[in-house]
């Protein structure tokens, strides 16, 4: 071990970002009765990724995506998770979140700091072709999770087509067949049996 | 979409496999309270990997690796957890796991089903610079998490030394400065203040 200072700051980190298996999100996973939490969501998304890239509107760097999905939800361990359709702490969301990546990625030495903080920005961006397939997955995984459980939390929190339409719009930038996969095999028939309220049906 | 079919065997896939998030380890998560799921062990040591893969003993392919970490335990969607210290469940693991592994990657298009289980055969096999590291962080991780819970896990099983040293014998082999760190920063306090039973002592 050449420097174990390094060393420590690494393991610091590593210990501190456990705490991202305690935050519960709002989704059911499969079995329809256990929340899911924060590092399931990313474990899930990473594996997503691997197997769903060929659908990318554009060719990703798959070890840079799997990164980004991995790791763009550590900042909750200090600022929380904040619920897609939370209005009100979406408003306060983007400063607790900027303040809870200075603290946690500043365990780490200086480099990986750097590192993991650019891509958590670029993922927050979403300018670029991995971020757009990143924030894909992470719009679609939960409308998987909801689907396969009837709606559950959808229904809890009386969501509607509108909502999700705003919360997706950017799906089909990282992937026009998986948003038309989610549009017409998940969204529509959930609209159809009542699990999404429809406010635009127009 | 030029082959719904293969969509709907990946999406089939997805869906199984978030079972996993369902799966307890013996565990404790920092909090001293929470057993870990499988799907947050598999998540955390991806996030391991990619920070400290400089201290692997070989060069690695770090999406190789981490795909390998994200995926290794998905046959215990259907064999269930073995507990690392459970000799009973150890002598029926292997067939029950290579059974699991048929059924739920045969649920994917053949090529991904290849892949990732000649993967998990990868890691199984521990031959590979990547099985090697990955293999590290398997045995690494719950180290970490017994360590930070005053050995919580380890003393409900009433863990002995011998059991640990045999576990992480081929810890070395990913990584000899990883090992060094573990065996003085993380084993050896353990034994010495009583949470690890030294059986081991001459």
């Amino acid at each position: 071990m050449n420097d174990p200072e390094r060393f420590e700051k690494q393991m610091a980190f590593i210990r501190e970002i456990d705490k991202e298996k305690l935050i519960k999100r709002q989704n059911y996973i499969t079995d329809g009765e256990t929340h899911e939490d924060d590092a399931d969501h990313a474990w899930h998304m990473a594996i997503m990724t691997l197997l769903l890239k060929e659908y990318s509107n554009e060719d990703i760097d798959v070890l840079k995506t799997m990164t980004m999905l991995l790791t763009h939800d550590l900042v909750e361990v200090y600022a929380g998770d904040t619920y897609a359709y939370d209005e009100e702490g979406k408003k306060t969301q983007a400063e607790r979140e900027a303040k809870a990546a200075d603290k946690l990625y500043g365990l780490l030495p200086e480099d990986q700091c750097e590192y993991l903080k650019s891509l958590w920005l670029e993922f927050e961006e979403c300018k670029t072709p991995e971020a757009r397939f990143a924030r894909a997955m992470d719009c679609f995984q939960p409308v998987i999770l909801n689907d396969a459980t009837n709606g559950k939390a959808w229904k809890e929190h009386d969501v509607r087509l509108s909502w999700i339409m705003k919360r997706n719009e950017r799906v089909h930038l990282g992937s026009e067949d998986i948003w038309e996969y989610e549009r017409k095999k998940l969204i529509a028939p959930n609209v159809k049996n009542g699990n999404i309220i429809d406010d635009n049906d127009n």
